[in-house]
């Protein structure tokens, strides 16, 4: 029997599967921010709803409460002043088992429906969140839009169609007759049952809290299982509406909110680590550090874990035939957000000895220039590059570029520049530092932040070699190649192939190597340290149920 | 573009795949011996083809050979005198790292292929495979014929068919155009590759060499790994003739055999963890113990590790329309195979008060009568028993007989059975032993072999209690539910849903709670700790492999 919510959406959901299935353009929720999209006045009255939740506590009843915990700080110099429930773990649990029963019972339809009907909602409130996204992440305005509204939310999408895709091919039931020679065949009919794995753990980080908490939100939300959300304590507000608005969702479809809580804790104390060893919790989604992701999977073992981690992200100039382009391509991905996104490049390996362009050979030093320059060129106006650079989300940002500066020839500074509104935001072009291929000791990590350094190697071969060895062993989530020649491009690809990473080639419009899109590009493969799961395929959703079958003689 | 196998076998493929679409009946490897079905002296030529491998090293080269090692002995008394090459573990991966290469590079359709092929070759050699599955695993030999030929071979085209299924899901290429306004869209073409995780290892065990190894064997070549296959010291020859069939099909298919291995090993050593904890292994299928299975999911992080380990499977007795037929049924389950098998019941729980027949109302005596004597029906005439009870597969089952034997009232002594033609044998009819429901200590895990407890409890709804919370904490693969009351079933169905088990319902015809059909039944679910994975479902095989994509402009 459908769930009402499931027909309401059914046509949002047979579209996301025919996207899913033939990885084209699609979005169902509009990245315009503009009147005509989301009405008028929807801009001012999502601000005015972020605005109203400040300085107070956030309206959500959770059992197990016993205090209040906040300290949220934006990174434009405001401190949030939104408080949260601290909740008893114990007494957490207690109330989300109690809600599984009617939820683990309800069956697919209604989880996806619920699901469905809960994006709605959450596109809804895009710019209400999209405000939180930007005080807490520190992004600017129309990237916490963009990343944090419709593109998260057309990742959770996804992860629902991907759930539903897989539980549709589970028959509710089937007639068994096994033929006995001349005999009657032996007869049963069998009834199989989609059952969750248990409780979900969605760890949330401070950077893309929805984009990157969403997929695995909607994944273990659609496949039945209880979700508890830990945000990042910097960046608890986007979820804390988000979980909001799945609860209420919930209780109007008649289910027991608690089907999806939230823990919010402070900075530093061992409440992730808690909740990852809990025995009710069987499905983890974490994004973060890979100290802490390699913890998680190294020692929850009662739970299937999906990470993603740091990684080395590379940049491969061989030739090009419009170095302007390349140098303005590249310069906006170190750029955009301040370089603060797991999918930005940090080593652009050049050959020592120049490459072809159009307009001839031009020395590493040119090519180097050109990206230097490119990147003043973007950030020249202050007003426009705030809203490029957004602000450092944390202190730890700025002492890794105070780090990075002593590394190496500093071919660009990392400079302050004044967010006109928001004086107290701390907001940092690029530093980019010139290294050689023998300083593998220093860029073969991740320098999370606007730090990219442009490698001189020997050749375009050495280039592809360090970067299929730094996947391998570092990880990472993109690759990106220019070359005009077609043999290297197929050597790239082969690199690419074997290392196990998403590779871009010769961007130079307006595609960045730092954007995934849902439906078509896979965030992440799974195959190389930086990630142990891709968002989304089958793999990310198909371990988040069980089959149970009954069978007996008709 | 296709492969010449994958078009050779696409009608099987594409019938599989209806098969797991809607799980009815279906086989494609005949389980009748009969020479109507093989052809005319295809069991005598297998059956010579089995012992011209006797007393001799067995026929495969393999990387890093260093000596030889063998030491079977078959459960019917006879020394096999088989040698398998010892290799250096070292020197061997770098043989199938090397082999790796081309086969990563095929693709899916030559992957699937090469394993179609393979399994038909597999098939053809159905009566070779059953001579040594009997004399390794003790199985009798149309059980060793059934179970370790075509039923195997059906689990493990059951895999090839998933593997393909999510495989076929990822296209090629797709064309992403992106709307930007009144402008051009943004176009890109992106290639989507799908790429194997690395090497698998399969574990297998001394009762099911085949039919417990086929699924991940199978499930890991077809998605492009290369696998090496571990199999227990005691049952390594069904597995060598194998791996030495899909070694030929691979080199005839242009491949470098190793990219399937055999690591033959001395019992008691620690060849399983070496090679589970090696970095190129990244899946693991693995049939045993639980202390093993668990050491591999608390020790092989690098791998994704699939585990089917121990369980107490139940049966509970309700009420029956026909107590005879519940006697036979039970009686055979618990006698097939000696109940060395993973699915056997061993606890079974009649109210002591008794229950409501066809005949009127029965004591818990009666019952417990019925089914010790349907045990001893089954099996009083030795020939026929021999030929239901198979041999003892090793030593600790008789100790543990032994042991069980003042666990409680006896109700059936184990009695060894003279085997015809092989004096040596240990053959055991089944132990039963009387307990309360208070006893849980004795019957709360697992006896593996020919032993059973017959258990007194307050009501069903007390053995229904008792099952629930012992496949939750001990784990299960079956449960089994004699009832002539629709609420009593209904409440059995609830249990066996929120346990995580499978559940048979009134079987007293020729189906038997052991028994699990590929294409129709989930062999064990993954969502209780007797098995992290189901055979086979999509998730058995979604993560074997990943996806990765280029992009670019056009």
């Amino acid at each position: 029997m459908s769930h009402p919510l499931f027909e309401k959406h059914r046509a949002t959901l047979d579209r996301a599967l025919q996207a899913i299935a033939d990885r084209g353009y699609w979005s169902p929720y509009p990245e315009s921010a503009s009147p005509k999209v989301y009405g008028e006045g929807a801009a001012e009255a999502g601000k005015a709803a972020y605005e109203a939740t400040l300085g107070k506590p956030f309206p959500i009843e959770l059992p197990g409460a016993v205090g209040r915990v906040g300290g949220e700080r934006s990174p434009y110099g405001i401190d949030l002043g939104v408080t949260y429930p601290k909740v008893d773990l114990d007494r957490l649990f207690a109330g989300v088992v109690e809600a599984q029963r009617g939820w683990r019972a309800a069956g697919p339809e209604a989880w996806v429906g619920v699901c469905l009907e809960a994006l709605a909602r959450i596109n809804r409130a895009s710019f209400e969140i999209a405000n939180a996204v930007m005080h807490t992440s520190g992004q600017a305005f129309m990237m916490a839009f963009q990343a944090g509204g419709p593109h998260a939310q057309d990742r959770g999408l996804e992860a629902v169609a991907y759930a539903w895709d897989e539980m549709r091919r589970i028959p509710a039931s089937a007639r068994w007759e096994k033929p006995q020679g001349k005999g009657d065949p032996i007869r049963m009919e069998k009834h199989f049952r989609v059952v969750p794995r248990g409780v979900g753990l969605v760890i949330g980080c401070s950077t893309f809290p929805t984009w990157n908490g969403y997929p695995g939100l909607f994944a273990s939300l659609a496949t039945g299982n209880a979700v508890v959300v830990k945000p990042h304590p910097g960046a608890t507000l986007p979820l804390a509406i988000t979980v909001k608005i799945v609860r209420e969702v919930l209780t109007e479809a008649g289910f027991d909110p608690n089907v999806v809580t939230l823990v919010a804790h402070a900075a530093g104390d061992d409440t992730a680590q808690k909740l990852a060893l809990r025995p009710e919790v069987r499905l983890i989604d974490f994004t973060g550090s890979s100290a802490n992701g390699n913890w998680l999977e190294e020692h929850a073992h009662q739970a299937q874990v999906y990470t993603e981690k740091a990684g080395v992200n590379q940049v491969i100039v061989d030739s090009t035939s419009d170095l302007p382009a390349v140098a303005r391509n590249v310069a906006f991905s170190l750029s955009l957000y301040t370089g603060q996104m797991c999918t930005a490049p940090q080593n652009i390996y050049v050959p020592r000895d120049g490459i072809a362009t159009a307009e001839g050979r031009r020395s590493f030093d040119e090519v180097a220039k050109a990206i230097t320059e490119g990147v003043q060129k973007l950030l020249g106006d202050p007003a426009r590059a705030v809203e490029v650079l957004g602000a450092v989300q944390n202190r730890g940002v700025l002492d890794r570029i105070d780090k990075a500066r002593s590394l190496g020839p500093i071919l660009l500074d990392a400079t302050a520049v004044p967010h006109p509104q928001y004086p107290q935001a701390a907001i940092r072009t690029p530093l980019i530092v010139k290294l050689d291929a023998g300083d593998g000791d220093k860029y073969l990590s991740e320098w999370f932040g606007p730090i990219a350094f442009v490698i001189a190697t020997d050749s375009t071969d050495q280039s592809l070699a360090i970067a299929r060895d730094a996947v391998k062993r570092h990880g990472a989530l993109t690759l990106s190649l220019y070359s005009t020649d077609a043999k290297v491009v197929d050597r790239a690809i082969d690199v690419a192939e074997d290392a196990g990473v998403a590779l871009s080639i010769n961007l130079t419009g307006g595609v960045f190597v730092n954007q995934s899109a849902a439906f078509s590009d896979f965030h992440g493969t799974g195959a190389n340290p930086a990630a142990n799961a891709a968002l989304t395929d089958a793999a990310f959703v198909a371990s988040r149920f069980r089959v149970v079958q009954h069978r007996r003689h008709v």
